[in-house]
């Protein structure tokens, strides 16, 4: 038998990469994200990556979590989860859980297992010489498909040059956007955040995505900015043209109403993000379409296990997707090929960031989908220049936690929170 | 990265191994269990071995499938699950699946992939030098529970001198029996087949047991013999001394109604015997515990997709045993192991049998419990000779499907089956 590999020491490295202003329900993406890149250290010298959110609270937990973990065998997936749990000793992290606006039910123990989680299964792949998917019972497919993921944005930061995508506010700066991401890498589905204005004016941004791109699928994502009556005048003016609807109104109850009449499947990242709130929404109704991300989840293997659960019951399952590095593509992309229903194309930011802390060549979109890393692990490796650099834009930044409002509100003092807004 | 392990050929070998006259509600046990071992062969020279039912059909298909496996990588598991599907073409299994009058629904695939699955499990095991646990998360326990497996028996089959364990057609004859299995391995809780007599003899017994062995979790299981109202008078009788009450009625909406009423928690392994039973019986509230049993549940991952669905929908977990040998052991106390949420002590047939296909020392009960082997793989091997004297007991025995209740009406042509009886 291998010797055991067991975990001396984990490294957590907070970094910031630009980020455009890219527009939500909530306000406006800050001119950083912030992501927190682990190395779990082992006593047989093989190193794991993780990634998952920067926020402070996060950070402190994933410290905590990280002390708890010294000693275990990366093997013992279990043990490591009671362990994380042990550690963090009820809390609910309710601060800065990176994921501001988004996040409506407490699975803090799964957020803070995760990378991990990840970090343990590269380490796993590279001792017995396997891609990760191998360890979550091999990919089905060779290629993962995504889907292009259209925001409403300032052409800039205030005070900063535009970036090279330009502003895009109304059905003809979306088409254009739309256009470049699908030259650029071939995706073929397309999905929208909405929520940003007048219902009205986004449901003819979706019929002018329509128009310039037939056939292919749709999503309008308002991240819960509509009341129940305007989520079905929103499906009712879609009819046909959707995919999906995703996260239309605020809670199950509310999607539930909304699922009862719209035409579409409804999706959610919203209402249904932790284990305890799978039996409700089963029982209500509530969606049809499961959005996973293993950041809170609890990692790849649970992640499997919510695919699934949305396979027996009867559950559509796609994959939601923040801000990410390419450590969290390479564990996306070894997940959605091992998961044999998760039949829709996957969301990705990739295309948003000009920034990055693995090393080039690993991951690349062709044709709307990125080949399945075949090398032992996930297949990545740090640039640890680019991890220094980008751990410096951290410290430099002065950003410590995801604020979209914040930041609104301190460029239009009059930008009010509200959900529902419509 | 390692090389792909590709599966060149299988071995499928029928045995039969010595069975007391156990009785239960269809029947009685023949007079030799049947089985089949695999042997997955690959070309890294390293080989698995699974363990399943041996009836005719079953056999067809476990050959059927060994052909659509040849030359896939043992990590593929999720296309090893397609190949079995399209294999079979839709083939319903319905002509023996090896589990007489206790499977309710059509889980072919999986019961079919289940030897497969393992075995490929035994080889990534021997690949990584790992134990199957540590394929699964990892084992949250060092040893397994299980549980006593008490059954209503007569002396011998007809013809042939007593067993050892002589006699056991009431209270006392079934006392007695707990009393040695208990002394000779240390099992802590206790289940009775039931639904061989009138259930008021079965009362007696279980209190009887409750009276010489206080304090110990104690189940009764009559294979849906009852009706509703039986199943109802029996709980009120049984109100405070039962762990749980194992499939009393037929049918999800017969044990739903007994469930509302019902003081004790209702156990299945009838009525949620597959993945598309689960949803109607959490709409129903049908039963509080699913046996589950890695032999029609699809292999370990699946099983564990099971208890993580269990644990999710707020459903207990325990474990299911038909009469196996040690490869099945085996499995079942690995995949047991690594599954936090199955707090309840398995069951066996093992202490019935005398006859073994794998070489001893592996796996030893020791105060209720079996170690977890630590050895890559399953930790278990062929004893080659035992093999094949156990197969040539199954061509020389002549039976080739379970039938327990043809056996009963051979020896008493009075004997009618009848689902429920009382
Ligand atoms: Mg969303
Ligand atoms: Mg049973």
């Amino acid at each position: 038998m291998s010797d055991a590999i067991h975990i001396t020491h984990v490294t957590v490295t907070p970094v910031a990469f630009r980020d455009p202003a890219l527009l939500n329900a909530v306000g406006v993406h800050e001119p950083y994200a912030l992501r927190a890149v682990l190395e779990v250290c082992t006593d047989q010298g093989i190193t794991g990556l993780g990634e998952t959110y920067a926020d402070a609270g996060h950070l402190r937990r994933l410290r905590q979590a990280a002390d708890a973990l010294v000693g275990l065998d990366v093997h013992h997936l279990g043990r490591m989860h009671a362990a994380v749990a042990a550690a963090l000793g009820g809390d609910t992290g309710s601060d800065g859980h990176g994921l501001t606006g988004m996040i409506t039910s407490n699975s803090t123990v799964d957020r803070v297992f995760s990378p991990f989680e990840v970090a343990c299964l590269d380490i796993q792949g590279k001792a017995a010489g396997r891609p990760v998917s191998d360890l979550l019972g091999g990919a089905v497919r060779d290629r993962v498909p995504f889907s292009a993921y259209l925001f409403y944005k300032w052409a800039a930061h205030p005070g900063d040059e535009p970036d090279s995508w330009g502003e895009a506010l109304g059905p003809e700066g979306i088409v254009a956007q739309a256009r470049r991401m699908i030259d650029d890498y071939g995706f073929t589905a397309v999905k929208l955040k909405g929520g940003v204005f007048r219902p009205e004016e986004e449901i003819e941004a979706v019929r002018a995505l329509r128009e310039a791109f037939p056939g292919r699928p749709l999503r309008l994502d308002p991240n819960a900015a509509w009341t129940v009556e305007t989520s079905l005048m929103v499906a009712r003016e879609l009819d046909g043209v959707l995919e999906y609807l995703e996260d239309p109104t605020p809670g199950q109850e509310g999607m539930a109403r909304v699922a009862r009449e719209a035409s579409m499947p409804l999706a959610t990242n919203m209402c249904v993000v932790a284990f305890d709130e799978l039996k409700p929404a089963v029982s209500l109704d509530a969606v049809q379409v499961v959005l996973s991300d293993h950041h809170y989840w609890g990692g790849l293997r649970r992640s499997k296990l919510l695919a699934g659960i949305c396979d027996t019951f009867e559950l559509g399952l796609s994959m939601h997707s923040n801000s990410h590095l390419g450590i969290s593509l390479a564990a996306m992309t070894h997940l959605a090929a091992a998961t044999p229903n998760l039949t829709y194309a996957c969301d990705t930011h990739w295309p948003w960031k000009t920034e990055e802390v693995v090393a080039p060549g690993a991951l690349e979109f062709r044709e709307g989908s990125v080949a399945v890393p075949t090398a032992p692990g996930l297949g990545v490796e740090l640039d640890r220049d680019a991890l220094a650099r980008l751990h410096e834009q951290y410290v430099s930044c002065g950003l410590r936690d995801r604020d979209d409002t914040g930041y609104m509100r301190r460029i239009d003092p009059s930008y009010e929170r509200k959900v529902p807004r419509w």
